[in-house]
């Protein structure tokens, strides 16, 4: 909606040279931007040549060594220019880059891609900022290239950790998935076979009992109405025994059952699965 | 399909007393059902009265000693009985019923109900079945008035093995969420925030995702050609760190970058995620 002729054809410089940069790149120049693209291994050139090409700059870059080694090199101040670091890292490192770029005299705001390079471009594909509120307003529409894009607030290491809490959640479904398909695979059943079953699955009544946790978090009240943790007690016993007796690692599924029994022990048998975000916060 | 006038009226013996028995028995009442619910704790009836009372009888009791009790309170041949349990437990012990149950006269299927009782009469809810194929058949119009039904084969084992296995997805999906929420919780971002986020990102990236990897499964390849466990490691390691400066148990974190270590370590760094089925099938 902000989208101006001049602001289509602002022209971009991209820092980084991975898949993921290339997918930034890529989409920004379907769109219609003029791109530039800097792979920062090139030595021994100084990034002077292609920040003058660039108002806005991207960086997305391998690692934070990457990136310091980047900003090493900045020779002149940045002044005027909006820097947007979707490099991924911890929120101190967001934060520290958003200092440099500050001392540069750049702006800066951080943002996370939580997506594989492949889904760069589409609409369902989530991407969230947080850090100079400004740089988020003036590029929103560049950012709707990319996908869908929310702005968590000023602080440069929000987006950083909702990229790092993100990604738990999607390698817990994955190795959750993973283990599935070796027990299934174990038993003859091809992965092909059951994984729209479980597709289907996971958008109804998965989807469904995440959005009732939300609230029990939220309100910290875990009613154990429809299912509490002794009812589930022995069905993970059921599957680490399972998981053994086809021959698989059962790490996964003891990690389950041991939550589950701290919960109890302290306490909240009667309580929903949900609860076990009480033992989560109590550390070890 | 096969609904008749007289099938859906067809009467129908509900053994169980909990709230995964109610919400089937309410759902073939709603549907026409005449409906008797037996409750086996109810002392020191037989169940032979009940069992007069119709043709189709579902089980679904707490758990395997229950159901033995009840079938050791059948003082009659079943014959001409069709025995449905949806009762809980290992591929074993649904073996054994259906053992038991043909010992008795009675024709054997296994069900096994993948959702909260709330969700029962959703057509999205999902039902497997397995065991005598006949019951399944004469069954299946009764069987969608508590969600969808999927027939996986002639051994009684087979749906409770899809059960734990899905079960054992459910909970590694809602581990990780839980996990994330005391993360964004630690930094002050509620859940009903980014709870929206979350699920919208998983109908979309992460289902994407899953689909892609149960053809590499299939395939036993994995190309690391979006990402790849060297790729992942840093960012785990990231994760770790973070879980642990918010105080929180970073146990599932860990279990995560250690089986990722494991499929490094076994040459799989350049190969994708999905390539942890390896060494998941591979007992420690």
């Amino acid at each position: 909606m902000r989208a101006t002729n001049k602001q289509a054809a602002e022209p971009v410089l991209v820092i980084g040279n991975n898949p993921r940069s290339s997918a930034l790149a890529t989409a920004l120049t379907r769109a219609g931007h003029t791109v530039t693209v800097w792979a920062p291994a090139d030595p021994p050139d100084a990034p002077a040549a292609a920040l003058a090409t660039a108002r806005v700059v991207v960086l997305c870059v391998g690692d934070y060594d990457e990136l310091w080694r980047v900003l090493d090199q900045v020779e002149q101040p940045m002044t005027g220019h909006e820097i947007v670091n979707l490099t991924s890292g911890t929120s101190a490192q967001a934060r520290q880059a958003a200092a440099r770029v500050s001392a540069l005299g750049g702006q800066y705001l951080d943002g996370a891609l939580m997506a594989h390079p492949e889904h760069v471009g589409d609409e369902h594909t989530v991407l969230v900022y947080s850090g100079a509120e400004r740089v988020f307003q003036n590029n929103e529409s560049l950012f709707g290239h990319w996908g869908s894009a929310t702005y968590l607030g000023p602080d440069a290491g929000t987006a950083s950790l909702y990229d790092v809490a993100m990604l738990n959640f999607a390698w817990a479904t994955l190795i959750g998935y993973l283990h599935t398909a070796t027990l299934l695979g174990a038993a003859g059943v091809q992965a092909r076979t059951f994984t729209p079953l479980l597709t289907r699955w996971l958008k109804a009544t998965v989807v469904d009992v995440i959005e009732d946790y939300a609230a029990q978090i939220d309100d910290r009240k875990y009613p154990g109405e429809e299912e509490w943790l002794e009812l589930d007690a022995p069905l993970m016993d059921h599957l680490v025994r399972a998981s053994e007796e086809h021959g698989l690692d059962a790490a996964l599924p003891e990690l389950i059952a041991s939550l589950t029994a701290k919960g109890i022990d302290a306490g909240r048998g009667r309580e929903s699965f949900a609860s076990l975000v009480e033992v989560i916060r109590t550390r070890r």
